[in-house]
């Protein structure tokens, strides 16, 4: 039986240790029976290579890994506002219309809701009773972690979501809830055997 | 010859009137001869359902609609922080993914990195060239308007970007850059028949 592989989506890329950073999930991955697949393994030449180049490159190579793995660890806590990082929430896209169970952690304690009033300027009442931001833009509430797209791909593709409050300068290490990912998968993957 | 259909994502979806912003994004697809199906057009009964069963309601109808379209135009203004609005990214990885060309616009003049600049409370060079935030994270700097993924997403599926500077009031309704695209679309299909 060949060893499930697992795509680890998340803003850790941006980390200046980046690479320590995917190695300490994949160490935990194979913990849990899974190999753990970083989007910085593609070994890409990018030698010659304009910077626009370079990125079509990497966006290619990302997605040919997450098309050969056997589920995603999303890891959707906030970057630079309310909401996952956007190449995070592509990728669970990706996932989910191939088939691809989504599972996902986020660190931030916080519904979306609370996120995206903190983010805006200012905030006032509708007449149907919802919140808008200064720009007149929905603060959208439904007591989820993230946009109901995103909730909705983890739903509906059989993974699980992982809230857990993490201190802000803990948050994009902390692998408590990732790990709970983990197992969560392992126990959904024993299922199918 | 049927009408091509075209999914029309984006966050005017949480504008107040939002189904006047569709209409007038339907009504330039129709111009164009294509058939625009906006996010709300799934009539949806939610009543008695909780907050979460109703977002998941709407995220799978979501995703239904876009499965039934023949390409995306997806409106990549930044919403509450430097990149697109996360429902409207994970939405492009499902076209993508399935093979579904997605056309994208921004109203955003600025690239990703001085809007990543812009959102972090302060920067400081890496020893590398690069830049990154106070929390350590790269400021991602390859001269595009977001996130890689959502623009090699753009480049390979087969659509076009369209970018263009318009005053932040006015974002989130002018069509001039959405319009470019439908001009692009049908150009492309045009040449497909």
């Amino acid at each position: 039986m060949t060893t499930p592989k697992v795509y680890l989506a998340g803003p850790e890329v941006f980390l200046a240790e980046a690479v320590a950073a995917g190695l300490a999930k994949k160490s935990l991955c194979t913990r849990y029976g899974f190999r753990g697949v970083f989007p910085l393994d593609a070994q890409l030449d990018l030698h010659g290579l304009s910077p626009a180049e370079q990125a079509l490159r990497i966006s290619r190579a990302n997605e040919q890994l997450i098309r050969d793995c056997q589920f995603v660890v999303a890891n959707l806590t906030p970057f630079r506002g309310p909401s996952a990082d956007a190449g995070t929430a592509y990728e669970m896209g990706v996932a989910s219309a191939l088939g691809i169970p989504v599972f996902a952690y986020t660190n931030s304690g916080d519904d979306f809701a609370v996120r995206s009033v903190r983010a805006s300027a200012n905030t006032r009442m509708r007449s149907d009773g919802t919140r808008e931001d200064e720009r007149g833009m929905l603060i959208e509430d439904f007591g989820l972690a993230d946009n109901l797209m995103l909730i909705g791909a983890i739903e509906f593709s059989g993974g699980t979501l992982v809230s857990r409050r993490v201190p802000p300068e803990r948050q994009f290490h902390d692998l408590e809830a990732f790990e709970d990912c983990l197992r969560a998968a392992s126990i959904s993957f024993a299922a199918k055997r």
